[in-house]
């Protein structure tokens, strides 16, 4: 008995790998090209936690063990998959950066067809190699559903035109070149449950902050942490700010709220997820969402738990460069969610955890504090 | 001035391509990289209407020229737009056949890579080109709508959910691999229009059905004309069958209307929207179909007209292999599309001119028959 965890190199993928291995007695194989070091690299920032090379961390267990391939390429997804043959698959593997995305028409092709070809691989190497039982689960993200004005359903929604009416998929309403993979990918896993009965978990994964979990902290292992525009989101990227004295710029009004989950809560679900198994026939979609959060609520609680650590917070508003609606409420159901992962941690001890890590590793940050913005040079 | 008109070797690209040369005083760049012909050898099958090479043509013409790239490559694309810099770009390049894209994972992948790959890279070339006010014009497919318990709106919709409602795009309810690609392409196009407010419209183009166009008659330049399985569409198969006096199967009742339009209507409609210009601000969606037609009634329309040439065509229904509901009705708004095209052809009309076409070309039909049936053992 075998689960693959793709992206096992990755800020989500590592800790998720690393979990599942402690809590389930069956082998967890993980599996990436490493290519996030590269982008990261790329945008010219560093992992603000320094990070062990795969082969440290897959040793920690003895149930561990990671394959270094690229899923783009079909052949290395199906000789994976015939050889390992997992009973469930966590693809957390993606080019996962918008801005990354939206750098230019090259950054834009290399996302979607990256991201594209291996939901494709996966899921056809699945059906290819007997496994049309393994549950295929994907983090998404809850990009796909942009900024609509009516509380975000934990699955498909009504549609109507001339009275009448059905239940339909979201629809694709991401802002980035990087977000609307996502939904492609949800379409294809949809193609795979109405046409081999491929069970189908789609969890769409909110912002996600913070450091450590359970295990990375005893182990001493810990995952990536990403403060730069393209690879930082807003959460880990303000903390950081705080941490190297650089004030948090926040958008407009930022009264605009954005849907945010701890990493303690989105590696719990996923290992929540893999042990009670598919739920039902269709596709099952899990808002993997704490709580929407406004930009400015967040600013104000990294202040606040700023001072902890002796942080003097300076919150400065700049005018929006995005079409945004700044008092956007971002309502969104997480009933299903909230099930698998229980109590889950608040914004405020996630933001201690983020700064009792960083403060450590302040010398890092500051040393590519100019990574905070976008760098307009880059091509 | 030049137009731009991709897949301009296709079967909707070369009419369409030729109508606009003899319409607009301008020049007229058809690009294609012919893979179309290489598909259909690959499942066996050919033209029934024999085709002339490109270079005979684009010929026809002064103001047309053809130029051979393959769109999946960003640098060729680059290149094109960079010299012709046109003012609108028909995008009828595609892999279209869903039975192709079915066949198995590495038809899958190509499809959805290529399709893909070409959207982005037109879209993300005209930027860079600095083209942003360049009119792209995509034809579609109205296999982006699956079939939903209510009237199929051109455009979006409206999406409720806890009595609280926003218009939105229509979710991607292709039932293929390839049908999905559309509504991938869809996601693309409402970026370049968001982003950098490129003027986007997307002919959501219903089965085609025909075979001459005025110009193509007139300079005895054919279109392609395919039959088979796979890339044969069902109007235009079921005349193939009729010709050959093969039995014309219906799944099941063959009550499910499916959304079908004439090549005649198709050609103008684009043409008329090469002329018009982009209508609004947003993406425009035109609904590319004349009406839904049930199967079995086009089965006996085709018996009917093939009456008057001596054809004894048979009519036999079996049991349906696919999961459908045989009922159906498939509203479909058409408003807009209408408006382009002035008084549409009959399907009865459409069928005489197919059958007037193929009974030249009785043989070539009859020597591939074997491939109106899908090969089981293609790979």
């Amino acid at each position: 008995m075998t689960v693959l965890v793709t992206g096992a190199d990755g800020y989500v993928g590592w800790p998720t790998a690393l979990r599942l291995a402690r809590r389930l007695d069956e082998r967890v194989v993980g599996v990436d090209n490493l290519a996030r070091r590269d982008w990261v690299e790329d945008v010219g920032s560093v992992s603000a936690v320094p990070v062990d090379d795969p082969e440290t961390r897959y040793a920690a267990e003895p149930n561990l063990s990671f394959v270094y391939a690229d899923l783009a390429d079909r052949d290395e997804v199906q000789q994976l998959l015939d050889v390992h043959e997992p009973h469930t698959v966590v693809h957390a593997a993606a080019q996962p950066s918008a801005p990354y995305s939206q750098i230019n028409g090259e950054r834009a092709l290399y996302t979607q067809r990256n991201n594209l070809s291996m939901n494709v691989n996966l899921l056809h190497g699945l059906k290819d190699a007997g496994l049309d039982d393994t549950h295929f689960i994907e983090t998404t993200t809850t990009g796909v559903y942009g900024a609509p004005e009516f509380p975000i359903p934990e699955g498909g929604a009504t549609m109507e035109n001339q009275g009448e009416r059905d239940d339909v998929p979201f629809p694709a309403m991401g802002g980035s070149w990087y977000h609307v993979t996502k939904s492609f990918d949800n379409a294809n896993a949809r193609l795979a449950n109405t046409q081999w009965d491929q069970p189908v978990s789609d969890l769409r994964t909110a912002i996600v902050y913070g450091t450590e979990t359970d295990e990375t902290e005893e182990l001493g292992l810990p995952t990536r942490f990403d403060f730069d525009y393209y690879f930082g989101t807003v959460v880990n990227r303000f903390c950081a700010q705080a941490v190297a004295g650089y004030p948090l710029t926040v958008y407009g009004k930022g009264e605009q709220r954005k849907p945010m989950v701890g990493l303690r809560d989105t590696v719990e679900s996923i290992a929540t997820l893999v042990e009670d198994g598919h739920d039902g026939e269709g596709v099952d979609v899990y808002n993997q969402v704490t709580r929407p959060v406004a930009i400015v609520e967040l600013a104000e609680t990294i202040q606040e738990v700023g001072e902890e650590f002796d942080l003097d917070v300076e919150i400065t508003h700049v005018e929006n460069p995005r079409e945004e609606d700044e008092e956007h409420q971002m309502e969104m159901e997480n009933e299903r969610f909230e099930e698998l992962v229980g109590e889950p941690q608040s914004l405020e001890a996630g933001v201690r955890d983020v700064l009792t890590t960083l403060t450590r590793h302040r010398d890092r940050i500051t040393a590519r504090e100019d990574r905070f913005l976008p760098e307009v040079l880059l091509d």
